[in-house]
Parts: C-alpha cells; sequence; structure tokens
C-alpha cells in the first residue's frame, strides 16, 4: 500500500467535510440550537485538523494502484463517518458514541436506517446534517472530492480508480474522456434533477425545510425519515407521486441523463438495463396492485401505493407510505426480493443492481448453449459489446461476496432471537441500503430492539452494501498494509 | 434429440420399475391389503406394458450425445413418479392423480414431503413402496438400471453420461474405469451401509418392517416418517443417535467409503469436502447445542438434540425428533441456511453441495488475489488438481439458475397468502429436498394446507433440486427437441 498516498487522500477528504459541516453549523446558529451548535464546532474543528495533519503528509512521488484506490475509498468512507458522528454525540442527542457513527454509517450509505426514536424531538441542524450525509454519500464522497478540488499530480489514472471504487455496478465508463470533467457532469446531473425535485415537492406545500430533506432522502435513494410516519405524514397524493417519480429516476444510470441531453435519447432508451428496470418496477407495480385492490378499493388507489413501495425497495430508498407488512403475501414477498435487485449501476441506488442480474443471466444462457452445442463459441455481449471475462468473473465474484455477508450476518443477527423475519430482513435492509424491512423492523417497527453488537454488524453490511464489498474486503487481506 | 434413444432407455426404466412393483405388491399380498394389491397389480401392468413398448423401438445404430443423457434422465425422473404414483391413485388411499404423483416424485427425489395427512390409516405395503422409493432414488434410479441390466451397444459414453447426469455435485469421476463396475461398486457401498443401518435399528428394538423403512429414509437420506412423530415415536436415544450418525454417513462421498475400503483411507480423509463437511457439522451442532442447553437442561442432552437436528438438515434427509421450530432464532436461523449448503457431492444428500461451495470460495480468493496482484497466474485447484474453466463456470451457472428457481418458485407459492417464512421454507425444503420447514410447515406443520398449483411447482423444485437443475432446463430449450 502506498501509505503516503493514501492518508494524503483521506485527508483531503476529512479537510472537505470540515468545511461541509458549516451548513448545518449555520443552521444551528440560525435556529438558535446551542446543544447541536457545540456539536457542529467541535466536528468542524476535529475534522478539519485532522484532516490538515493528514493533508501535511507529503505523496512524494508515489503513483497509486488500482487496489490503493479500494483503500482509499474504504478508510475514506469509515473516516467520515466517524467524524461525522461528532456533532450527534458532542450535541448530547444520540449519547452512545457506537449509535451515533451507525446513523452517519447510515447517512452516507444512503441506507435511512435510525436510531432516533422520536424524530420531531431531534434538532432541526442534525435533521439536516443528517439528510445531508445521504445526499453527499449518494453520488459518492470521492466523486464529489474529484469534482470540487482541483487536482495537483496523483496521475489521471488515480482519479479514475478512485472513481471506479465508489461507483456502482461492474462496469464504469466515464462518459466523458476526463475524469475530473465526468464527475463535474455527474454532480451537475444530480444537482439539477434534485432541483427539480425540490421545487416540486414545494409547489406540493411542503415547506423548504421539509422539502429540502425529503429531496435529499430521495436523491440519495436513502429515505432519512424526517417524521415518523415518513412520507405518509403529508397526506397528499402529489407529493407521494412526485417522491415515487423521483426515487424511480435517481435509480436510472445517470449517464443515461447524461446521453439524452447531448441528444442521444434514442440509444438512451435502447439501454438493456434502463428497460429491465423498467420492466421490473412496472411489473410488480401491477402484481401488486391487484394483490391490494381489495384492501384499498379501487385499483388505481392500490397502484399508486404498490408503484410507491415498489420504487422504494428497488431503488433502495425506502421511504414509507403505506404499511406493506400488513400486504398479503405475495406483495410481501415480491417487495422483498426487489430490495435485492436494486435499480441501475451508475445511480445512487444500492443492492446487486440490474446490470449484475442480466449478466449473470447471459452466463448462463452462454453455458447451457455450450452443453447443447460443445463446439460453438459463445461471447457473452452486454450494451452490445462483447464482455471481457475479467468483468463476468468480477460479477460472480461480487454475487457470491454478496451472498456470503449476507449469511454470515444474518446468523451474527440471529443472536437476538428475534423471528426469522427480523433477522433476515434486517441483514437484507443494511446491505441493500434500504433501511426498512419486514416484521419487528418494517414501518411500524424499529432497529433500536438489536443489540450493540448487531449494530456493529449492520453497519459493517451497510458499508460492504455502498461500496460494493471489494473495497472493504481489502481490508482484511494483510497483503493490502504491506509496503510497496 | 435421439428419439429412439432416448424413448428405448426411458422403456427400460419403466420396465424396471415394473419388476420392483413386485416387491409391494407381495407385501400387499402378504398382509391382505386388498385395496392396495389392486393398485399394484395396476401399476405393474401398465408400467410394464408401457415399459415395454418403449423398449420396442429400436435405437438403430444411433449414437447418444451428452446433451440426449440429460432428456433421458429428466424424462425417466418424470416418467418413474408419474407410473410410480399409480398404486396410491388405484387403491384409493391418495384419491387425487396430482397428490399422488407429489407423493412419488418426493420420494424418488428424496424429499419427504408428504400429502398423508394420518400415516397410522395407510396400508404397510404403500407405506413400504413410498419409503422405497427414497432409497432408489437416492443412489440413482438410472446407477441403478447400469447396475442391474447387462449392456448390450449404445457405447461407454453414453452410460458414462447418463451416470454423469444423475450423479450429483461438479465433478462426477467415475470411481473405477468401467461404468457399469462404477455402477455396480456405488451400490454394493450402499446396500451395505443400508445392511448395518438395519441390523443397528433391529437391534435397537424397531421391528423389521419399521427397521427398513427407516433404513430406507436414512439411506436415501428422503426421511419419509412412518408415523406421525417421526423418528421421536420411538422416544430412544440409541435410535436417534443411530440415524444421527447414518444420516451423516450417507451424506458423504460414496468414492471415499471405497477408497477407505480399497487401502485408501489417509488420502479419503485428506479430502477437502469432508473435512468442510466434518467441520461444519460439528460447529453447527455444538453451538446449537449451546443456544438450546437452557431448554434441555444440559449440554449433553442438548446436543443429542442438536447434532439429528443438523445432520437431518444437511443430509437434506428430514427426519425429525424435537421441534427444532420452537428453539431459538440463532438456531433456527442456522438450520435455515444448512437446507442449502447441503452434504458432500456423490452422495445421496441434496442441497448445494459443499464442493460447489468451497469451488465459489476459490474463485472469490482467486479474484481477490488478482486484483492484489494483476500480472500473477492463479490457477483454480480442487482436490489436488487444477479446475477446468468449464467445471468452475458450471458451478456459477448452477448456483444462479439455483437462485432463480429460487426466487421465482417462492413468488409462485407466496400467493397462498401464508407468512414469508412458511413461503421461503417451503421452496427451501422442497429445492433441497429436505422435506420440512418452519412455520406452518415446521415439524408440527403440514405441506396439505397449500393449493394445488404450489403443489406442482413444489414437485417441480424437488425434481429441479434432485437433478441438479440442468437436465430440467435442457427440457424448455426448444433446440433439445429437434431431430439429428
Amino acid at each position: 500500500m502506498n501509505y503516503r498516498t493514501v492518508f494524503h487522500t483521506v485527508g483531503n477528504i476529512l479537510v472537505l467535510e470540515g468545511i461541509i459541516l458549516i451548513i448545518p453549523m449555520l443552521i444551528a446558529l440560525v435556529c438558535g440550537e446551542s446543544h447541536a451548535l457545540k456539536g457542529f464546532l467541535t466536528g468542524i474543528l476535529v475534522t478539519g485538523f485532522a484532516g490538515f495533519l493528514l493533508t501535511r503528509i507529503d505523496k512524494k512521488n508515489e503513483v497509486p494502484l488500482a487496489r490503493d484506490s479500494m483503500v482509499i475509498v474504504a478508510l475514506s468512507w469509515i473516516s467520515i463517518s466517524i467524524f461525522g458522528a461528532i456533532p450527534y454525540y458532542v450535541s448530547g442527542e444520540i449519547p452512545i458514541f457506537v449509535e451515533a457513527f451507525f446513523e452517519t454509517m447510515s447517512g452516507f450509505t444512503t441506507t435511512g436506517i435510525t436510531v432516533f426514536k422520536d424524530l420531531e424531538a431531534v434538532s432541526k441542524s442534525l435533521l439536516f446534517w443528517r439528510s445531508f450525509t445521504v445526499w453527499l454519500g449518494g453520488m459518492g464522497v470521492l466523486v464529489f472530492m474529484l469534482a470540487v478540488l482541483p487536482r495537483k499530480g496523483g496521475g489521471k489514472g488515480s482519479a479514475v480508480n478512485l472513481m471506479r471504487a465508489e461507483s456502482s455496478g461492474p462496469q464504469n465508463d466515464k462518459i466523458v474522456p476526463r475524469t475530473q470533467q465526468s464527475a463535474v457532469i455527474l454532480y451537475l446531473i444530480y444537482a439539477g434533477l434534485s432541483l427539480i425535485d425540490l421545487i416540486l415537492l414545494r409547489l406540493g406545500g411542503m415547506n423548504w425545510f421539509d422539502a429540502f430533506l425529503t429531496m435529499f432522502g430521495t436523491a440519495g435513494t436513502g429515505g432519512f425519515n424526517i417524521h415518523d410516519e415518513s412520507i405518509a405524514y403529508y397526506g397528499s397524493d402529489y407529493i407521494t407521486i412526485v417522491t415515487t417519480v423521483f426515487m424511480f429516476l435517481f435509480g436510472v444510470n445517470y449517464s443515461l441523463f447524461f446521453m439524452i441531453l447531448t441528444g442521444k435519447a434514442v440509444s438512451a432508451f435502447k439501454n438493456a438495463e434502463l428497460r429491465t428496470y423498467v420492466i421490473i418496477a412496472a411489473a410488480s407495480s401491477l402484481a401488486i396492485a391487484a394483490n391490494i385492490t381489495a384492501k384499498y378499493g379501487s385499483f388505481f388507489r392500490a397502484l399508486i401505493n404498490s408503484s410507491f413501495a415498489v420504487t422504494a425497495m428497488s431503488s433502495s430508498t425506502g421511504y414509507i407510505q403505506e404499511d406493506y407488512d400488513l400486504w398479503p403475501g405475495f406483495s410481501r414477498i415480491v417487495l422483498f426480493f426487489l430490495m435485492f435487485f436494486g435499480g441501475c449501476s451508475g445511480s445512487t441506488a444500492c443492492g446487486i443492481k440490474l446490470s449484475r442480474i442480466i449478466i449473470l443471466a447471459k452466463t448462463v444462457r452462454a453455458d447451457v448453449k455450450r452443453l447443447l452445442s460443445p463446439h460453438s463459441v459463445n461471447i457473452i455481449s452486454y450494451s452490445g459489446k462483447p464482455l471481457k471475462a475479467e468483468t463476468i468473473s468480477g460479477v460472480h465474484s461480487f454475487i457470491i461476496m454478496y451472498l456470503a455477508v449476507f449469511v454470515v450476518s444474518v446468523i451474527l443477527v440471529s443472536i437476538n432471537d428475534f423471528d426469522m423475519i427480523t433477522s433476515i430482513s434486517a441483514v437484507a435492509a443494511a446491505i441493500n441500503n434500504v433501511g426498512c424491512g419486514f416484521s419487528l423492523i418494517g414501518p411500524s417497527g424499529t432497529f433500536s430492539i438489536f443489540s450493540r453488537f448487531s449494530t456493529i454488524v449492520l453497519s459493517f453490511d451497510m458499508l460492504a452494501g455502498r461500496l460494493e464489498i471489494f473495497p472493504i474486503l481489502m481490508l482484511f487481506y494483510p497483503r493490502t498494509w504491506s509496503r510497496y
């Protein structure tokens, strides 16, 4: 590992976090929330100072390798979650540091599981910080750094690798040849869509504060609730539908928006992953609507509720509008599996990602074809291009590790002795960064039932899910820590 | 597809089934069960005649290909389950043919799910037939045919392929160079172990009838109960422990027994899959015992119960001795995952098989190593030999299809509107050929709650699980059905 480069970059991220913390600090100041203000000031000072010290480390002329980027990403995310927890802890609103860390991790990883029991009692500035971590984590904190910090050396290669390590999906092509420009464009699209969502929410009668925070949760597909009733609090079909549409849009690969903006709409709509995403969302919404029509009187009303729940699950947002855990078995099972499928790669959605599901299906088809005609050559292509063997084996390894982490975590969490669906769906909610599950942690439940040990397991799952496992796995390999 | 060869071989299997049906017929005769006798006579005549007609089809000089073997295996299993259902149906003891088919399929696939509600009311001859299907299905009906029928032409290649298509696990090496000899040796080992189990059960005070049927269920790892209380009926620690040991042994790769018999015990014990099997069984038994000690008073008593449940699940037998569904969450979750892991390849146990789990773990390790040192060459070896790329991709495809069949089946079964664990564990019990699950289909529940449609889905899962998916999948490919 190139220790200097790694520490230097983590330092940059922390300095940036210190600067960003100024925004919620100002809110604390304006709202006169003195405890929170103390928390934010402490956070800014400690984070900024730690970051400053680390940036003093001279990178010299180290050439960072691809695997250094993975370590940078993993350590950056852990660091910002530790330092970002300071305001919750110092303000006294989350008196246990592990829980404050869990809340911050839940935010940055866009999971949306909360340790707060009464949201109406939380300081506004802390609520803002909490939702803002979702927005930042959604597109990626290192992508953010690449977009805002001037690059001084380090080579182009390292920037590309950083972006790859943090972005989601099996293939991360830059949308324009220059990496920094790609990061800027991605953030502009992200900010643009967020702005439209914000305005539409405001037009629906939300106050600015709620509109901002709801937008943060939607855009980052994190779904931190700001009211105990989540989206149901507003009791407005308009807000439900706007949120459904935007949860769906933020689960789409952003490079497709770029294609549409640059006049390549036709090829964007031909994208296999987008089509799969649309088909799955439509089919699930219609099937569940039919399943719950009896409960809601009309198919139309059922469809509003089912499409909200379907997009909340498949985009891994986890906002709640109706208690889907009271729906019939079929609806619950479909929602459960949607948690795993997730959205498109290159979006803020988490889960396995549909592009991987497509690649898995294609490898099986190629294997069966080989059995049928042993001498034929079967090239697996995706989006019109043949896939590299490396990409395919990467997807396979990803799935295997995902399942392994899932199984081990469920076993560890089951020590709490809750029912099986609570244990299984808690881990599913964490690793897929959805934030809500079934049974005891369903819409009417809370994650505060879990032990401290489970909290740590679930924190790990959230991070492993958001960073797609490899970067986190690297930390456990002794060879990663050897100098070169 | 070589239609003539396929039909001819299926005909052979049916003739054999007709002959085998004579055994339970004699029991019906001796016990004076006239309804059952009528059922068996009809079965013998119809099955024998259908088989005879098919064997009249001249194979000519067709050279069967590997994929023909897959079709032969798939169609053979479906055929014997249809014809084997006749005695249940004609005797009137299962008045609905689909349910009789389900019961037969459950037997041959060694699943052990039953549609009988009151086992004490079932004819002895039918109970015998039912448990005997488990014993036959355990080692494989085509392997049985290879072992007992003289081979006349068809080429050596076809016999090997038949055996491969029916045997379990990613790599099926013959234990001796000649295929028929291998089949004979496998059956001799199987019969020998069965005999020891039988004698030990008899020594434990069981009557011959119960001893035979319990042995059939143990050896085939099918676990059809002959009393409503399953193994708990005998209330004997001796029988519990004997059954635990033999469930475990029948989950071991039979080629290892051959190695031990031929003086290669040392290398047999070095087998990676066996070691994994032992470690998983021991670790799970101990962990669960610790988890349930409070319930049973002593660790020793808890260990007897936990090791029974662990081997019943991981060998996919599904015998029941204590109601594990009343155990704490941790125990239940561990048992649930053991259903999927299964036993060793080349045994009568079902599930994913540990050899596949090991290969999956090795491919991930190779992939991570490649990330750490991009220019190194990583060869994945298993049992000291490098694995072919084909084998690895076959394992990956298997897992993907297994999960796909699992997810789709759970969604279809969830239409019944039971709780999520019932739907999930019903499919797990069927596809892993375990035969019992959790919640409504736990030890105190019954599969008779499911709709006719679910019964068909679960029948499909049982067959797909036992034949390891590929042969069944082939039937759905139009190209399979084209002549050549």
